[in-house]
């Protein structure tokens, strides 16, 4: 606490995580199904309607400071309650005083913003829900800092688009938007007093299809008629069906606002092939579309929060956007409050990527503020999964839980292998940061718990004669099916020696035997584990031969599933319904991440990349360029058949390359000059 | 599960506890000190906004139902979630099928009506907040059932009400409405677009002081003027001073609209002292002015709910109004939700009042159904309880805890004899809940903790010497101060045998040596131990002189705080304000409950009355009669010198009486014919 330097703007400030679990609340409703509610079907957690600011200060002169509440605000000093006020102008007295103001609000998020010569509010004021803990202020500084736009009125940012095309049909107008997109759609010149539905596709199929398309609004033109009409409703789209009920009605104009997060495109790539550079530039359209108040899964359908959907969006920013706000605020929505009852999205493997999020979060940004301020919430999910262990210390489904892993034909009954990796690891994150924050107590339990668990699901699910990890044991049998899972998040994870590792790319990764994967969820882990071990080339086809088929049928956006054997209509369904499949889903933009990983070969060796490595591996392309954010700074890199030529503007970077047979290192200057090497 | 009769009527129904949570979220934000805000200073809970409903059916014709939802709604079948219908009226297909409402509302209460031929909402269906948990739906059939008034627009009664005396002032007007009231000022005929300050008074002297009245409210007449304004918010007062900001304008009259909750006055109690009788109706109109959407402490100030006045409040409602769902109400409200990180009310001994208020609600109502849905959360606040004692096994306040045992010049620090009484009490209706709902495994613990507690308190602090119980061990050295407190509980709850019983009543509550005690709050459980060993005579000469004495300074319900030996103004003063001290206080109206439970003498000796004693104690009066509701019965009796009658109209009670040395027993007849016995 204490007063602030008074250059300092005034922000405004919440109880910590509220807005971020308000605005969850609020976009985990707006999915809708022809027009019905369709909320998210997990517990929605909710901000404190009632909370309490605190700020001690001392002052030569007495102060005049602007009060702006979202929501009803009383102000007291020194703990005379008694002694309310609740003008918004008030002179403070001088002295050292404890000033405290509650804010109630029942329907946004009770938020605050005090603004003097030099008393203003920031994170630095101390907030309780009256628990009789304190906690320091939640803010958001550049972005909700304006007294006349309270926190419960963010809204993402717009701006007009045109369609391609908009066609007269035989009762209405067809638009083509050109690419998908999101945002509200706008009638211009509409009949007055004119009713119209309104059909949305991310195919034209689906805008086409009355009967079947997934969205569609009602829309009824006021009497003043004319003017533009923009729909309450922001959807997902690229093609869009108007048809008045009236046949006579008419319309002059479709356009949309396009809404959307502003970001920085940081991360770049180019290279010699065309056709990889289509894929990497609609992999971040792709993730820019559903980059928003959260990383969400998919812009159609659900547009709801999934950790494991998310953990891939983490990754994928730290080599795009390196939104650090969004991380957050996701990883602070999905975890809600407390108490945890049940599994995050109902999936159990969905609590564990949320502590691997947590890990990634903190090696990428270095950011051990926001991971202590999760401490808590971690202990309290993390004393959830311990105690849903069986009798042999594995967690597996109990009654209505759901073990996800894939999208495929998988038995995920018992104790699956990858479920008890991701335990691991999420032991592994606590012990972390348990030290970090100094918890000595549980610190070293949870790292003894995590090597106990991985000594024992190596030793329980590696099979010597098939060379890599079965999926599963039953009913204390081990099952004999071999699947990618286990084998790439123990590669990814560093859980397997060299041996291990080489049999795993062999007879697992590499094999045609295996039971492939049809989702661009798990290629994402599949394609990694096979740059991890130097298959570049590999996934460099694979890349060009998936996502290159999804842009060979039109795609303008990745899509949540695609299978290359399926035909026509096929790859528009999904869930039993023939739209059910989402044209512009995150995870699939992997191809960011495995780019700029793998290929520009950039990752951090201590947190926020204080230290980094830079490997490029061009997987025979001609040449390679690019840069990724790395937190304040960037790396940027070429590398063709002759040198690589590499800058950063933070951190102690090494460039490593093969020369030959040899492996060689060299530092990159940390005054941002290049340096290149030949090879 | 399953159809219900087409005979019963649909209700509203909601998630288990949300409405009064809500309800109390609302109530608890009401507070204001001279017009600035002051919500409740403890942890407001909040309703789920996002809530699934399931009923299954089977109908061997179609059916319409109208659905009406508080929030928006969607309803499928079968699981089949895809497939969601908005509509209003609906024709539910024949056979057997599972229906599924989901209810989104983000300020009100999620709440649903259904209603069809037979299909009808009740608290038949199941409810769930998407935790994977189901449990049975709220509702209150008997209010919330109209499909116009939703839960969320519930609102108590209201009926116009006049002043006694209304006075033109120096540069305003005064009325006065003859006694303690609390409702919506009215005001007629005020000029067109005058500004007025609204001054309130529980006492003459509160209302006329402008700079200090606790309750204000500025007003603007509308431009149209004229007519009658009633202003928004509710306040409690007897006395109102109104000025206009212009001396010219003008006010034609003042009235109010007194806001109750309906009641039935059942308990009766008369007397051959006129005294005792406005005494008795005082403490009814007292109580009443305090029983409303929940039990409030004071009807001025606060308008919280607490967790220990409500304690008694429950206790006195069962000998008036015995309103079983402002009983629930007030229960629900004062648990809240998970998790449990501080006690209720901020207060140690308010977390344990609300186990003991659970104990006597299954006494006097047997009303298993509701004991069973709260005893999840009794085991959460317990286990919060017991995770709070000492190495002795025993709690004492930690950190910020408020021990607060009474306002009075109190030691409370260490371990406080007091409490680990309740603390016995709190395990033992544990232990009896436990056994109600068949949790075999929690059930023998808590009455193996309970019984030890309780020995080891009265080990501890048994001061064989003084003949009492002390107050208090601080840093292991037992006090050596005895109050009445320990003693008074331990009586009252049965936990001392004939010899001590004796002793605490000789060497503690009639040893004008003991602290004396100020609050009509202790009062109550003084005087009730006091009735427990038959100091009938002594117990009526105080409630004449200390309830008689707050009638002759004026009173029209009874007050916080009475001490006889204060003066003038400070009697109005408390909290260190000149009019802190609430004139009309619950816990002020304990002649109930000692009149109804110890003069008229009717008390259950099994849960809801099925068993019950009637014992009555003139106490020196020459005659008393009354009724005591019992359940859905009532106990009527008539004691004189000579004789007394009694009849019932519920359960199997007996009549006690003293026949000249000897104590005899009838059976009072079971179908209601009256019972007469002479001595």
């Amino acid at each position: 606490m204490g007063q602030k330097k008074s250059s300092e703007q005034a922000c405004w400030i919440w109880y910590p995580g509220d807005w971020e679990i308000w605005l969850h609340e609020q976009i985990s409703v707006r999915r809708e199904s022809r027009g019905a509610v369709y909320p998210a079907y997990w517990r929605l957690d909710r901000a404190y309607s009632s909370v309490l600011f605190s700020h001690e200060y001392e002052l030569e002169e007495p102060e005049e400071v602007t009060i702006t509440a979202d929501g009803r605000f009383a102000l007291y000093l020194d703990g005379k309650d008694n002694v309310r006020f609740h003008q918004e102008r008030l002179t403070l007295p001088a002295g050292k005083h404890e000033l405290r103001v509650s804010v109630h609000n029942g329907v946004g998020v009770p938020a605050l913003r005090v603004e003097g010569p030099t008393i203003r509010t920031n994170s630095s004021w101390q907030v309780t829900c009256y628990d009789r803990r304190w906690h320091p202020a939640g803010s958001w500084p550049e972005a909700l800092s304006d007294a006349a736009v309270s926190p419960s009125e963010y809204r993402l940012a717009t701006r007009p688009m045109d369609p391609v095309s908009l066609e007269r049909t035989q009762d209405g107008w067809f638009a083509d938007f050109g690419k998908e997109t999101f945002g509200y759609l706008r009638m211009a010149g509409a009949s007055a007093d004119s009713e119209w539905t309104i059909y949305y596709g991310e195919s034209r199929e689906e805008a086409e299809d009355r009967e079947q398309c997934v969205l569609l609004d009602q829309v009824k033109v006021p009497m003043e008629g004319e003017g533009v009409l923009t729909l309450p409703q922001a959807r997902a789209f690229r093609y869009v069906q108007l048809v008045p009920t009236d046949p006579g009605a008419t319309l002059a104009g479709v356009s949309m606002l396009y809404e959307y997060l502003p970001v920085e495109y940081r991360g770049r790539f180019r290279s010699s092939s065309e056709r990889l550079n289509e894929i990497w530039d609609t992999s971040v359209y792709t993730f820019h579309l559903n980059t928003r108040e959260f990383f969400f899964d998919g812009i159609k359908r659900d547009r709801w929060v999934w950790s494991g959907d998310a953990y891939q969006s983490f990754l994928m920013n730290y080599y795009s956007f390196f939104d650090q706000e969004v991380a957050k605020r996701t990883l602070v929505a999905l975890r809600g409050k407390d108490p945890v009852v049940m599994h995050m999205n109902t999936i159990l493997d969905y609590s564990l990527y949320w502590f691997t999020g947590i890990y990634d979060y903190y090696q990428y940004t270095g950011d051990l503020e926001f991971v202590r301020s999760q401490y808590d919430r971690m202990v309290t999910l993390m004393d959830f999964c311990l105690g849903r262990r069986n009798e042999n210390g594995m967690m597996e489904g109990i009654g209505e839980d759901w073990v996800f892993v894939d999208w495929a034909d998988l038995d995920n009954k018992g104790e699956v292998s990858t479920i008890q990796l991701l335990l691991s690891r999420s032991l592994e994150t606590m012990a972390l940061v348990a030290e970090l924050v100094g918890d000595g107590d549980r610190g070293p339990v949870y790292r003894e718990l995590s090597e106990a668990l991985l000594a024992k699901t190596m030793n329980i699910f590696w099979d010597e004669k098939q060379g890599g990890l079965v999926h599963n044991r039953k009913d204390g049998v081990v099952g004999k099916k071999v699947t990618k899972y286990p084998n790439m998040f123990a590669l990814m994870f560093g859980y397997l020696d060299e041996k291990r590792t080489e049999s795993v790319k062999r007879n697992v990764l590499l094999n045609p035997e295996v039971q492939g994967i049809k989702t661009p969820y798990m290629r994402f882990y599949e394609l990694a584990a096979l740059c991890e071990i130097g298959e570049h080339e590999f996934v460099l086809k694979e890349m060009l031969d998936y996502w290159g088929g999804m842009l060979d049928l039109g795609a303008t956006s990745f899509w949540e599933e695609y299978d290359p054997n399926q035909k026509g209509r096929e790859h528009l369904a999904m869930y039993g319904m023939p739209y059910g499949r989402s044209l512009c889903h995150a995870w699939g933009a992997s191809p960011i991440f495995l780019l700029g990983r793998y290929f520009l070969g950039v990752r951090p060796t201590s947190p926020g990349y204080g230290t980094f490595v830079v490997e490029p591996r061009r997987g025979g392309l001609e040449w390679i360029e690019g840069a990724v954010p790395i937190g304040p700074g960037e790396v940027e890199l070429r590398s063709d058949g002759e040198k690589i030529r590499v800058r950063a503007t933070h951190g102690r970077g090494v460039l490593r390359y093969r020369c030959g047979e040899e492996m060689r290192e060299a530092s990159i200057p940390e005054d941002g000059s290049w340096l290149e090497v030949r090879y």
